[in-house]
């Protein structure tokens, strides 16, 4: 076997690595050794992958050359594995923030949020009017308290407006499914409780989308797949569901995504590829696509996502709106698609930062007895939005290569970003070292991959592989090519990784960095049927992603501007574990200095505007 | 690669599974597909699973005809994996307990064990006087301390029948080091203690032996090969060695086991077949091969063991010695050799349950930082043993067709031990069906496999084969062959069994069962020098301890009397988590029924007897 193997690269323990901004520790750009494939060249490499000979010897000098072997598998490190990024509960002692009773209904909890939210007067900020900006949750419920505008209207206009964008010339491909009259029948009842002056709660008759990797009757889920439904009917709504629903919202359908989570371009051969509001030949970015873009495109304020590995926040920076993803274990996961069981978490895409809390605030609760864990649950704070000085002294850490490690555009936005913070709010940038970011991504991948593997195995022996798109088959050929030793091996990484960040928390507040390395990339014509393998920009989109999911940090990204051609631009924040307050409070104050520069997207719903 | 896959079993959720004795849950047999091999034959199996081709095609056929593709890798269930059996404490309110002050020294913690222990003229049970019974902490203790014998005087006879028991014609293969000359310090130093009257515990100048894969000074640590030692040097005591230490224990040696762990003779290729002390044409049982015999042999009356897949308790039952087990993540593991993370821990291998007790409350307590996990420390308690009747309405719980699934001896044996609890103690035995028995045992053997494979490779790589033994290099062939899939497969069986075994303790106090299922069997010439394989009577002999390790239960064998052919039998009682005060009560119960049918050994060392 020693023939066969490369060499493995000799991790320094924890306990000898600098993390400061002097360190020796060198920033390995991701080392993609593959071409953009579409069209025939993803079948006749698929063909390949799937031979039992070549397959064999391809996916091992696949793995060899994008350093697998070499980062991973062959590694050696003295960090014992951990396996559930699941951190203990830590009192924060965060500023401006307030307790909440465990217990509370989650409408009690969207009110506690809305009690936490800024006076609208305070909407205009720095003295300027946005030029642009989408309804809010508040618009919603303003609108429908007052009598002006009912559920049952917006309910009408938003079924015409689904059916217009996702119909020839059009095609957004915003959705996998959507039920016109359910979605009218859930106005309908919300109506009636507004015409009895008894709403349940500022979401009542808020339309909100849902990924399709989550239940939620009266759909079936089909994660993108033309198959996974056959096999895993949906019994009913995931328990965020429900949360959503007993506060009233009007849940408009499943929305488009990346076929089993396992690309990043949100391009779906069955159901089309989600294009960006901003540029409709654009990618959305993915995996939870279309509910990045149907916030974006105006259809509902806010969408469910989830992120396994970025998918919430990359499409949300590509679509230019808010995407937050929580600690993991905030949300309870039942009733998701069990695709991992250890990276993956709800998260929420939103207009504004504000409604991203709103829904969080829905959302967020004790877990369900099957999925407590020996943890005991954490304490749930409110961030006080009242004045976005309200929040101090914050310390940002960056990493200079990996925060410059995007196209220029970003770098450029995101640097001015960063300024901007520190000459409003007077918060402080650190300069630190985060090393093997290269080796947290590989070792994420090999875990998602083969999560993914034992979660489908059973259904992907009784399914002809035809039934699956392209890039999915190729996809699933690497997954199932990892061995237990490397399994494991990547929990060790993650060891290592989680004691980086914990050091680095303690000099820091948040981890700052773009949010994606590129900008929203073209749809090509020959991707449509089959997909396509383009690792170089999916590494690109990744890049700063994979502590939210690997480590189980809380992150968010707030749009801060645009590229030379209009498209959306996103910064990261990423927190210690259960800082959601303190994430929202920075985020808030960053969207406050952005808000002004929002622009429209070409593709625009503006359900609220009389006309 | 539809076609080469077998169709795998289909698990019902838990829910929906009876753990009655009215189950139709049906029991299945270890399905050992493989003849024993030894001498040549391993040799040439040996190489052919090295080689890639030959070896992958082997591995496939050895891993279907033994159901580990059909129970396992091909499995479809629903419960999501569980990585770690780390289970949340519960105060169990159990009889007869003491609660101890967090914070003790480990020195503090035996006295207080002392405190619980029975008045010294209990020991004479059942009005007989047992014909033979070893030596205890407490018979040491208080020979030192009346002055009678020293620890010095101890200490040389050790060394002569150390010494003697090593070399021809004995060559009873008890350990792989020890050192005359610190053995020598350590008792001149514990003898100038008791001479100022100042013993630091009740293990001062005790005679502790050590499992060669357990870090201590001022020995390499082998794990039972020519090699590991040379890549991971020993940079001084674990720490249950250190808190030994700390209480005043001669640590006498490093003793033999099975090679890395990978089987459970005890036949190492390098270090001699540790010998059965009740019959020294007879195997020990492993992999704390020496540990058990030592104990046996009346060299110590306690030493430590670690247990990945019951390598305490099998070689404890075999030599006729007790073997205990405590709850994963009640001792620390640091200064351990990390073959695997989430199976083994440390355990004590004693004369009798009380030695057992003084030693695990010396090595149980906090854990150093860098094990510390989410979890808050469980509290600790210890059992008042004072009187044999102390507790009451017991419920050991029988599954029958396991239980029965064992020599014909041992069967009568143990039945006959469970019958004299409930004679004499009044103690309920419930029947129950613990369903997936044999999937839990390969799910652990590709568990502890993955993770040995994962916690070698860096090593392994560097290393010729040769200096391996034949056996443990089939075994590290079929430990790498392992999936990531696999891995991830095996943990949601763990998951499931969790879930099983919660239930059953919601209905018991104990889990009972024959500790093994063949008495010790001879060591033949054809294995010394290449090890043997024998995975029918390795197969037997790990079928009841696969709870202990896979699930983090605590676990304790007592020897329970003898085969035809004068071989010890043990009986194991398996506990809820944490439940180590009710273990020891009920082995104490035990033990106190047993006593007087106690054998010597044909290989004894009578120390404490001045001639």
């Amino acid at each position: 076997m020693g023939l066969f193997r490369a060499e493995g690269v000799v991790y320094k323990p924890v306990e000898n690595v600098n993390l400061g901004p002097d360190s020796d520790e060198f920033y390995l750009q991701a080392n993609v050794k593959a071409p953009r494939m579409a069209g025939f060249l993803v079948k006749i490499f698929a063909w390949f992958l799937e031979s039992r000979i070549f397959g064999t010897f391809l996916l091992y000098i696949l793995k060899r050359n994008n350093l697998i072997h070499k980062l991973v598998t062959n590694a050696e490190l003295k960090e014992s594995p951990v396996y559930v990024p699941m951190h203990p509960f830590e009192e924060l002692n965060e500023q401006e923030v307030k307790h909440i009773d465990s217990g509370l209904s989650p409408s009690e909890q969207v009110q506690q949020a809305i009690n936490c939210l800024p006076l609208p007067s305070e909407k205009i900020v720095n003295g300027l009017k946005p030029s642009f900006r989408r309804w809010t949750i508040m618009d919603y419920y303003k609108a429908y308290s007052s009598g002006e505008i009912t559920p049952c209207m917006i309910a009408e206009q938003l079924v015409t407006a689904i059916h217009e964008s996702s119909s020839p010339p059009m095609d957004m491909a915003f959705f996998i499914n959507y039920d016109a009259e359910d979605i009218l029948r859930q106005a309908k009842e919300s109506t009636r409780r507004y015409g009895r002056g008894e709403p349940i709660s500022a979401l009542d008759g808020v339309p909100i989308a849902i990924k399709d990797e989550i239940d939620c009757s009266p759909y079936p889920t089909t994660g993108g797949t033309k198959w996974l439904h056959k096999f895993r009917s949906c019994k009913g709504d995931a328990c965020c569901v429900m949360r959503l629903r007993s506060c009233g919202a009007v849940i408009i359908g499943k929305t488009n995504m990346h076929e089993l989570g396992a690309g990043t371009s949100g391009i779906n051969p069955h159901y089309g590829a989600t294009r960006n509001p901003y540029n409709p030949g654009m990618i959305s970015g993915g995996s939870s696509s279309g509910s990045a873009a149907v916030v974006a495109a105006g259809l509902c304020p806010v969408a469910l996502g989830v992120d396994g590995g970025g998918s919430v926040r990359m499409p949300a920076a590509l679509c230019g709106v808010v995407g937050f993803k929580p600690t993991f274990g905030r949300v309870p996961h039942s009733g998701v698609l069990p695709l991992n069981w250890t990276v993956g978490m709800v998260g929420v895409l939103a207009g504004t930062i504000e409604d991203a809390f709103i829904v969080y605030a829905a959302i967020n609760g004790p877990l369900p007895s099957h999925e407590t864990s020996a943890i005991p649950l954490p304490k749930v704070y409110f961030p006080l939005l009242q004045s976005t000085n309200s929040v101090s002294n914050v310390i940002l850490a960056r990493y200079g290569e990996w925060f410059s490690d995007c196209g220029d555009d970003i770098r450029t936005c995101c640097s001015q970003a960063l300024h901007q913070l520190s000459e409003k709010f007077g918060w402080k940038t650190v300069d630190v070292t985060i090393p093997d970011i290269e080796s947290m991504r590989l070792a994420h991948y090999l875990t998602i991959g083969s999560e993914c593997t034992a979660a489908l195995s059973s259904y992907l022996e009784k399914l002809d592989n035809a039934e699956s798109g392209w890039d999915l088959r190729v996809a699933l050929c690497v997954y199932g090519s990892f061995s237990g030793e490397e399994y494991i091996k990547a929990q060790k990484l993650r060891s290592r990784q989680m004691q980086f960040h914990r050091n680095i928390f303690t000099k820091a507040d948040v981890i700052v960095t773009p949010t994606v390395g590129v900008t929203a990339y073209p749809i090509f014509d020959d991707a449509l049927k089959t997909g396509e393998l383009d690792y170089i920009n999916g590494a690109a989109l990744v890049r700063y992603q994979i502590a939210g999911n690997f480590l189980g940090l809380p992150a968010v990204t707030v749009p801060v501007g645009y590229d030379k051609n209009g498209l959306p631009i996103g910064l990261q924040f990423i927190g210690r574990p259960w800082s959601e307050p303190t994430l929202i409070h920075i985020a808030y104050a960053m969207q406050s200095l952005c808000v002004s520069k929002y622009r429209k997207p070409q593709v625009f719903y503006d359900l609220l505007t009389k006309d």
